[in-house]
């Protein structure tokens, strides 16, 4: 890919673009008629952590206990959404921006007796047109929930509800796919935090994005809180999270690295 | 790889063998002694699924509750262990075979009170030399636990032992490597229906092995058990699992798809 953008860059088409995002389908050969052999993402201006995600950088595993969670990572956590790193979101949520991106905006069949509404997106990975590499997001309307770590017992019929609908949804937008060709997975760590569910397409190729110590299942999740231990405000912040994270994010540097060397960890802002 | 092969075979160099498998390092070029650029797995004679493990086929996600479990996927793990699908594994654990390739065999150290014997091997798919793309198995000794739904309470202390255990051995015999950069999940479906874990480099170019709906966390299924609800003898046959499963399984042709389609599943060697 590299190589092509060194040699030639023939045209570029705007595909969209929110607050410091935009995306473009690119032509790198000597045809403007030939179909698009590259999908560019432009980040601008964009912040160090952006920087660091995108970088080559190593890998470390960590276990976030319940504990560690409270103590650090949910600050972090509230740091990042009062510092406006959600305004994107809420300002598709709130229809100010990208709505031509928005596919369909859902309220749900309401049998959860909770906020069931939630948009359907196009992933930034996602050509828009290759079906068996399908690549949807789903962003809950609800703002309470910043991550798996916010799902209780009580969120069970939600769970349920959404995921039914997400399904719904998208057979509905690609008739040609059955929901059973559907995986639906969350990230932890996210990007965000703010609840967002991934749609891929079972043929689509598993990479990073769908990988052990990185993605959850949605049903294993529901499974999950289904049988866990407690009441019905008991949910995932009791249960210990093993996952990887890159040496140049915050929470390596800041959390984890700390904690490795005995040290004591430096939450967020308060460096 | 497919295009090299037609083109040119120069060099194989048998590397092991055990049962129906064996496997080669082999060159395509026209220098022998350039590295080997081709790793080549031979399975002979093999079986029908086998061949349907191995082609292209169409997946399809399904949910296994503790009821089809119980019914129909327990019943065909019991009919696979019976028509002797496991005898390759059990020469290994007895000594009979591929003992060259056994890298180490340990005791534990005994913390748990159970039997927490495992040896390790490297995958088939890895060249043994690449180490970020390390990939080890671990075969457990004891033979009561046949998958993940064999897990329950009870094995938390013995699955801790063996996954600080194992961290000790790969660490051991390759110590650029530290144990926060391995990754440790198990399959489910496994191949097999003998427990085994997977360990491998977070380097590693994570692929459809690593995906959800496939591999499990060893470290969140350790969680999951410390809080599921009941007592020392639940487990995860308690808990709905759902996972992708290709068009050409004996699964999803004699259970999942007869239940999609409201008929009575056909179990295993009942057909």
């Amino acid at each position: 890919m590299l190589q092509n953008f060194t040699r030639s860059l023939l045209k570029v088409s705007n595909l969209n673009g929110n607050d410091i995002y935009a995306w473009y389908l690119g032509w790198s050969g000597n045809d403007v008629n030939a179909p698009h052999d590259l999908k560019i993402d432009l980040i601008c201006p964009c912040t160090a952590k952006q920087i660091a995600k995108y970088s080559a950088q190593s890998v470390r595993t960590v276990t976030e206990t319940p504990e560690i969670y409270r103590r650090y990572v949910r600050p972090y956590m509230q740091e990042q959404r009062e510092a406006g790193r959600l305004n994107w979101i809420f300002n598709i949520l709130d229809g100010k921006t990208e709505q031509e991106d928005v596919m369909l905006r859902s309220k749900g069949d309401g049998t959860s007796g909770q906020d069931e509404g939630f948009l359907l997106m196009p992933d930034l990975n996602w050509d828009r047109k290759t079906m068996e590499a399908l690549h949807l997001l789903v962003l809950v309307e609800r703002r309470d929930i910043w991550s798996v770590r916010d799902l209780t017992k009580r969120q069970v019929p939600w769970l349920k509800a959404m995921r039914a609908q997400v399904l719904v949804a998208t057979t509905r937008l690609y008739p040609q796919v059955e929901p059973d060709q559907l995986k639906l997975y969350v990230h932890y760590q996210p990007t965000y935090y703010h609840l967002h569910v991934h749609v891929v397409h079972v043929m689509l190729e598993a990479g990073t994005t769908q990988a052990v110590g990185k993605a959850l299942g949605v049903e294993n999740i529901i499974g999950q809180l289904e049988t866990l231990e407690g009441p019905e405000d008991v949910g995932l912040e009791s249960v210990s999270l093993t996952y990887g994270l890159g040496e140049a994010s915050e929470l390596w540097k800041g959390v984890f690295a700390p904690l490795k060397l005995g040290r004591a960890p430096v939450i967020g802002g308060q460096r």
